[in-house]
């Protein structure tokens, strides 16, 4: 299993992973297989989306905000809850195939690490089967 | 890697893509394993849900619409972030184990391609991995 | 394939099903890998959040039901549509990595079956693969 840190520095924003993740790929010099991506916090998540028009990203973090708004029922203490709501919306996982020793991913994606309680020192956790 | 052409009809759907699936595990010929579906593109997705009763993905795409409308603050020019939101909700990959050399579903599960910005030729991406 | 059973108790609740994934996860006795949880219902799901303050589980179901509310549009007859969509949203699988003989979960994590149409009985699937 390898680690990526990423230090976010915005409250909600989404950061471009996919290559950290390819280098990861390339090194373990495999054909195929099948790229493991996890997100080990409770305010983050993962999530594949458009890598090209940056508005993308910034209309998704609108959505969310429109979407998981604080609420006058919440009870968790720290003030977080839209972010804890976000992360099990978004997920905190993702798969990418490996063909011919890269990710296989579409011509507009692009994997993103998704802050939404930051800014934090976050860490994203890779591991590759092969087959 | 197998990929699976799809021709979408309508703006948004779902299109059940079980039996294509359950075909390439057929072939493969493994008693058991995991199977990956992933959609490479980034305004369409993939989910599992009731495969019965087509009211389901009917009030799946009301909800979807509901919960992902227009909205003023949107700057992405193509008009489609409502579009690159669901696939995020939804999530563009789904796994199914593989027990006896079939998908072990549930008995109301389906695949299902959901299309958020048809209509438009699609594509899925499907690996297999024994063990 | 391993199954878990669990007889849920609310309408909807978050389960934290960890310690039994963790002891199929050791009783494997592989050292590294990946554990597939998948959930074969349309109607409940799986989804990693915290395991330490019940509140944010308390929160979660508020954002759902705020998220998900019955609607006028909807047909199917069951009367369950909210259910299926927060299925859809939430996701009916996950995966953890292995890392050492064990599940590697960030501090906060735990795995949780999402009931949305309680109370009743469910099964959680469990694979693992070697790697």
């Amino acid at each position: 299993m390898e680690k990526i840190e990423i230090s976010t520095r915005e409250k909600q924003d989404f950061y471009d992973i996919t290559p950290q993740i390819q280098a990861l790929v390339r090194e373990r010099g495999i054909s195929q297989g099948v790229c493991y991506v996890f997100c080990p916090h409770t305010t983050a998540g993962l999530t594949l989306n458009e890598n090209w028009d940056p508005d993308v990203r910034h209309d998704l973090g609108v959505a969310l905000d429109a979407i998981s708004p604080g609420r006058a029922a919440y009870r968790h203490g720290e003030g977080n809850s839209p972010a804890h709501v976000k992360s099990s919306l978004i997920g905190a996982s993702q798969f990418v195939l490996i063909e011919k020793g890269k990710l296989a991913l579409g011509r507009w994606q692009g994997i993103y690490l998704a802050e939404f309680d930051g800014p934090r020192r976050r860490q994203v956790w890779v591991q590759i089967l092969e087959g």
